[in-house]
């Protein structure tokens, strides 16, 4: 049998609708964050080519994955504990560094445990997969934009699930009363989602959770580090993180470095700890990566500068793309998406930048959002200076002009919470 | 309604029946390495009672978590490149130092192409679980005692499956001639099992699958880096690899730092690559953690020297065990079992072995293995010296007195490929 047939089939496929991705090659410099090196196609550090580049859609969002406490922390720990964990959680995997880490996170979102994971996606996967199935016939009720992880974690529970339209209170509330209160259920959510920039109204699930008798389960991936006080993100800015069951997080974006957590009761986490072959059947994060990540969050506890300087150059963008008549598509937080709606355009637009303004943003289009909603998503760090944000609008008014660009997104997408993206990445 | 019931129940669950897990809290210590730091529950580096034990337990096979080259890299590249990837593969995350490693993993199994994955675990669920749902009406044909990861990825594949019987290459046959020559066929098998340590008939199974049309996959996690002149695995050292389509490794093992990789022909990685929601939406492994990696496979490749003295050491562990009554379990790998036959004794062997002699070997109990074929699984590297095999001999005699372990396995689990394990982790 020729298998190799298939496969081409299905890359040809992709071609067709033009959804073949290409990668493209960069090196960061952590000296010099934002600019990166970009390696075009056969370039090479020994044959050239390579290119300096301004990075403009890092989920690094507030840089520090090179912040010198973070690098510092990472670099002493690699010295003294070496580069692995060397095993599973249970076979001499559970090092030192981690258990630490974990003891932070739980403290960061006032829990009484945490429970860290190779990455934010595994640990989706491995709570709502371990949760859902630990309770007797339990419901999800799964909001519609919920990311890719979250679905797995909902199909691998094997329970049932019911969606509500995206941050929809009247769906949900409908939803939760059809269920009747006898009935286990457990509400998934995103806290901040990330293509759009919307936020979900937490207390108001918190409350129509308590209402009907249903346990909460919120995403933060795209707001640990960068709202609340102290970093823990948009429940704790509402102050509502005690009434949130479990709350999830990543490291690798507002804290700069890999993996994934969980903080919740003790009851939970020991159950997930237990329970979760995701969990159980994988090496352990390195000493090395929990260190750093515990500097990261360490940091963000106890400094704002960061997230206010983040918010600030994130206002600075919009205003400044506005002004120049761009299609921002408004939202209440960090998240800048320009409109452009078709997906050649969009990739064309995205190639440009980079080959004539050596500025690298990531073209969106489906899947990761509907077609017709294609997009730039452009993402501000601290470390973008005014001189950055001026070039970045001076290109981007270069590339609308030569490609006729709207000036304008439909009116329906201009407001936050739309619901425009369909598996965010 | 009370949902903290459930879970305490299913803590419960795991009390009764003593599967209840304790993770060791350890810090490894990469100039010292066996040696490591064992925090007991209420120890901590500020209130002491922390103490220096020999870790005997280690996938670190080979130790290259500590090896200069491998903690060079790693460093520099941390301080070169930041702490972080700082988004998905496609948005921003594809670093130069991972497509790099990528290129290397390639050389090393001969291989087109490669994709690295956050975790070995990541890589057996995204490849299995996308390559044969891409085959028309694929029947999966997986080996009974196949890893928890490739089974989570036959799940996910949603494909029909068929286990046969372990190294059981007439089953095997029997299985795949059922199949038919029309059907798309994908068999899935480890090369090394890492609890029993007996090894596949890969040179067989490549065999059959070229008669019967089937494509083939290997799992060689416990075997890259160990075994074959380059490290190429078990398939390098039988001189298969090009006559398996897919091989898969991690980077945690005998690499010593964090992730997984497959290698495959690129038709097959461009397809995994581009469909796979598992690779696609999530943070990709840090540069520093790329270039570590790549800085141990590149050593292995070139040095035979850690391979050689591993198996002598191995070999060591095993005669002195042997000549000292101990009933190991016999394999022709790296693994050393040695048989208890009863979870309450093996995991009390091991908390005496910690206790006593500050020796810290994991107990190896349900559903690792199965019931009744508890044991304690050591692993012997490079780096442990004679004088702690003498050591190690010493307290296991003391522990074997002691608790009046028996001194033989049952004679039909003494020989290899017996296949007792479960789900090992
Ligand atoms: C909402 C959401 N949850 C989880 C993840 C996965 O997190 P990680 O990158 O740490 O795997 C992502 C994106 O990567 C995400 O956007
Ligand atoms: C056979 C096998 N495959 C895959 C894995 C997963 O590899 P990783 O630890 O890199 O996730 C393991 C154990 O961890 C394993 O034993």
């Amino acid at each position: 049998m020729n298998y190799r047939r298939f496969f081409g089939d299905a890359i040809g496929r992709l071609r067709n609708e033009r959804r073949y991705r290409v990668f493209a090659d960069l090196e960061r410099d952590a000296r010099r964050f934002p600019h990166a090196t970009w390696y075009p196609e056969g370039a090479s550090s020994t044959t050239g080519g390579a290119r300096d580049i301004v990075i403009w859609c890092s989920n690094d969002y507030l840089a520090m994955g090179q912040h010198p406490a973070v690098v510092a922390a990472t670099t002493a720990a690699v010295q003294q504990f070496g580069a692995g964990a060397g095993g599973t959680r249970n076979i001499s995997g559970n090092n030192h560094p981690l258990v630490r880490l974990e003891q932070e996170l739980a403290d960061l979102h006032g829990k009484e445990a945490a429970l860290a994971f190779t990455s934010g996606w595994i640990s989706n996967l491995a709570a709502i997969g371990t949760i859902a199935p630990l309770l007797p016939n339990c419901l999800i009720i799964s909001d519609a934009l919920n990311h890719n992880s979250m679905i797995e974690g909902v199909k691998r529970s094997g329970c049932e699930k019911q969606i509500f339209h995206h941050n929809d209170m009247s769906h949900l509330e409908e939803v939760l009363d059809a269920a009747g209160p006898a009935r286990a259920k457990l509400i998934v959510f995103e806290s901040l989602y990330s293509m759009d920039g919307d936020i979900a109204p937490v207390g108001r699930i918190a409350e129509l959770a308590k209402k009907y008798g249903a346990m909460t389960y919120v995403d933060e991936v795209h707001a640990v580090g960068l709202y609340g006080a102290h970093g823990g993100g948009i429940c704790e800015r509402e102050g509502v993180m005690d009434q949130i069951d479990v709350i999830e997080g990543t490291l690798a974006k507002g804290f700069g470095t890999l993996g994934g957590y969980i903080a919740a009761d003790e009851i939970i986490i020991d159950a997930v700890r237990s329970y979760a072959p995701s969990f159980i059947f994988t090496t352990a994060l390195p000493p090395a990566v929990a260190a750093g990540a515990h500097a990261a969050v360490r940091h963000l506890k106890a400094s704002g500068e960061e997230r206010q300087r983040h918010q600030r150059q994130v206002a600075l963008t919009k205003a400044a793309l506005t002004a120049a008549n761009l299609p921002v598509m408004d939202n209440p937080s960090h998240i800048v998406p320009v409109f452009v709606g078709d997906a050649e355009l969009c990739k064309t637009a995205c190639d440009m930048l980079l080959e004539r303004h050596n500025i690298y943003i990531q073209p969106i289009n489906y899947p990761t959002v509907a077609r017709g909603t294609e997009r730039l998503r452009i993402t501000p760090t601290p470390l973008h200076t005014e001189a950055h944000i001026a070039q970045l609008v001076e290109a981007m008014r270069d590339i609308w002009q030569r490609l006729g660009l709207p000036g304008k997104a439909p009116r329906h997408m201009t407001a936050a919470g739309i619901g425009t993206a369909v598996a965010a990445e």
